[in-house]
């Protein structure tokens, strides 16, 4: 603690915690990308709005960076500190502030992780719908940065769709309390819209009013097998038409290996190329034939080749484990992750050029592929082998990115449907937003962070 | 067409279509307001993209200030051209460009009118759900620019909830293809939203991406007499809590003697202080029983006095013309208009301070309130009295929407819930956003609009 400018910042936040140990430096300053070598200055961990003010006060006058933080579950390196910048860890700021039956709403602050977000909902009844793998560690602040998507996006929609309110503290420091919880306000320009997704580049998201939801209906589980991937919009638009879907994923045998090595279990008697996990509202006889008649005429068609429907909420979570852990299970292989997305109307087209890509472009690498059908949004995770280095690794696979990024000019589709673009996806921006977009970027960021105290060099460079 | 200004125009844009008749520059110049004189320079209709993109740049050069223009039905003189400025009229660009049956997207030229969008849905067996009052004539630019709400907001929010994409031309001229019907699209600052709502200051929307959902389910329509406002929200609560609600609209006896007047059926024997006007999901034995359930127990209680279900489509029809017909019976008083919001469960106390409010400040005028209570939107017209000067009856209700502005700070609430700033609302936006929000706000103009051609003095002075 012999740096003058912290030394400053204890003497401008009296009471702050603050900690320089070379473990936490290393453990706040990366997030799951592990691409990077952490190197903060130190971490903050405020306790307050007032906290935050004053932090980026001093870091406006010393004109140090900060890296906002939350769980760091990011998979786009947003919440990396490499390069000296002081981490503001959000994680003591985790409690639920209101919770309003009339509105509907949890005020909550930003450092609280999504499962305490459910548990708090649950609590009064309700839901809160955003959900996926990470939900015990990630943080309902860095979901509103990211925009986070999940596995329930089908029905609810993203991050976005569900902040009815929040408390943001601006580069330069001042707090704004954006839109209130009003249903509606037409008053001039939608600021909560423009902070969320925005990466921590703009403000640091302190507290959000998150809108809740009935739960849904009692729902069922299946699992299906699937012989080709031509086959997955047709089984999909089969099961939209008849069904009130919750959930519509897809992974593919690869995918299932790994996590039937990771320990889950083996759920059919065959192998097939590609599985679909659906769930939907099944709460009477109707909505049960309904998912029957589905299946069959899924079977009838050769789309379907197999599959399992649950009877238990304990074999409904076996199945979603199939999906769910495939993250978990692969991330020993320190995959590289590309996390895209085209309209829907444009996946198959999308889907046929990327698999000739992938296959051509990786003949010796082993590439596992899941996603959100219904969403448009691909996975697809190049493992790498052992027997190479992790930068030799990571140059292979960005000039496929290259080529996949070219793919998406052409469909329309974006480099980022959930992650962010981070450090991970900077060089690929332009294959989403035009040029004149990526400078308006520029120019909002210079109104909201004047000095560019907040995280730097992520989403664009300056 | 001697102003060497709209000479150059027609040189630069060659084929451009040009009116500037002094019945057209009045038609053109103003909306639904009134209070303006319309002064315009000239009213250009363009055809394409490329015709609106010529436009702007040749503004940047002269100078000349740009009002984008709809269907003119605005309240909050957003479309006023009043100082010389350049009518851009989306009119002609009035079309359907595309239907996707797979991404469910409609996508339309911005000057198609709302009703148009609806017969347009429609035809392929879906909806747009967002519908008010002036559907016939507004346009969904002009919807966009405000984040129209209207009748269905309780169950389908308003319009930002349902672009899946924009094409917008900023105010250096650069065209802009926001979003492009993605799902999931996290890839840097969402101006999609920032646009929706901006009153056409930062860019004039030219196309939008429409999403579209299923029909409702067969519905029914009530009348319920309410003894007083301040059971109001009791009966709201049990509407919502055993219907899915499509409608919830309150109304004043007031409101209802007007409109009865200008031709509507009387809908009860006796008069009430109070009226709702519901539409509810009914299309079997369970609603039906639900909603009678929800209306016997609120005579019980004495919250409701007297009421009546439509038994018809005719009779549905008739009962919503109690409430859709109100703007339109007033508008021969010349009313001033009102559009606030709270959160909902500040409503009952703000409902009762504005109460208190208006009665003491106009003991002499004729107040007429309507709103949608379920998204905590009042809407409070006051009638000029016959005998009171336009110029007199403004000043004396502007020191009232400051008496009441104070309330929306007390009671967090916003100046305007659907109409848009504008003109009317500018003097009263630091009741709702705070000044660094406003700050920030011109700091963001300057970026889209840098020489600000667009929409100049609404929303808020440079």
């Amino acid at each position: 603690m012999t740096d003058p400018r912290l030394a400053d910042l204890l003497a401008s936040v009296p009471d702050l915690r603050l900690k320089t140990d070379a473990g936490d430096l290393e453990h706040y300053g990366r997030d799951w990308t592990r691409r990077w070598n952490p190197a903060p200055l130190a971490i903050a961990l405020p306790g307050t709005v007032e906290e935050v003010q004053g932090i980026v006060r001093w870091a406006n006058r010393h004109k140090v960076a900060i890296v906002p933080s939350g769980g760091r579950t990011g998979l786009s390196g947003g919440a990396v500190a490499a390069n000296g910048e002081l981490v503001l860890s959000l994680e003591r700021m985790n409690k639920v502030l209101d919770f309003n039956r009339v509105d509907r709403t949890l005020t909550v602050q930003a450092g609280m992780p999504l499962e305490a977000v459910h548990n708090a909902a649950t609590e009064h009844g309700l839901v809160y719908p955003v959900d996926f793998a990470a939900r015990g560690s990630c943080s309902i602040g860095g979901n509103i940065a990211t925009n986070a998507g999940g596995i329930r996006v089908i029905r609810y929609g993203n991050t976005r769709e569900w902040i009815a309110g929040l408390t943001v503290v601006t580069g330069s420091g001042e707090v704004l309390q954006l839109n209130r919880a009003l249903v509606k306000n037409s008053s001039g320009y939608d600021f909560r819209q423009l902070m969320i997704g925005s990466e921590g580049t703009l403000g640091i998201v302190v507290e959000a009013i998150l809108r809740l939801t009935d739960p849904p209906p009692p729902t069922n589980v299946m699992l299906l097998a699937l012989p080709s991937f031509e086959v997955l919009m047709e089984v999909f638009n089969e099961f939209r038409g008849r069904l009130r879907l919750e959930a519509f994923e897809f992974f593919t045998d690869r995918a299932l290996r790994h996590v039937l090595a990771h320990g889950a279990q083996k759920p059919l008697e065959d192998e097939y190329p590609f599985y679909v996990v659906t769930e939907f509202a099944s709460n009477d006889e109707a909505t049960e034939a309904a998912a029957m008649a589905a299946f069959e005429h899924c079977m009838e068609q050769g789309w379907v080749a197999d599959g399992v429907i649950s009877q238990s909420e304990a074999q409904a979570q076996q199945i979603w484990r199939l999906r769910e852990g495939i993250t978990e299970a692969v991330a020993r292989y320190k995959p590289y992750k590309n996390d895209v997305s085209v309209r829907i109307s444009a996946m198959p087209a999308f889907l046929q050029e990327t698999q000739a890509l992938l296959g051509e472009a990786y003949p010796h690498f082993e590439v596992v592929w899941f996603g959100h059908i219904g969403d448009g949004n691909l996975h697809i995770n190049v493992l790498k082998p052992d027997d190479s280095s992790d930068a030799d690794f990571v140059t292979q696979c960005e000039h496929v990115t290259r080529l996949l990024a070219q793919a998406l000019v052409k469909h329309g589709g974006s480099i980022s449907a959930e992650h962010g673009i981070g450090l991970v996806k900077k060089p690929y921006l332009a294959s989403t937003r035009s040029e004149a977009e990526i400078a308006l970027m520029r120019g909002v960021k210079q109104v909201f962070d004047p000095n560019g105290i907040l995280n730097p060099g992520k989403l664009f460079d300056a």
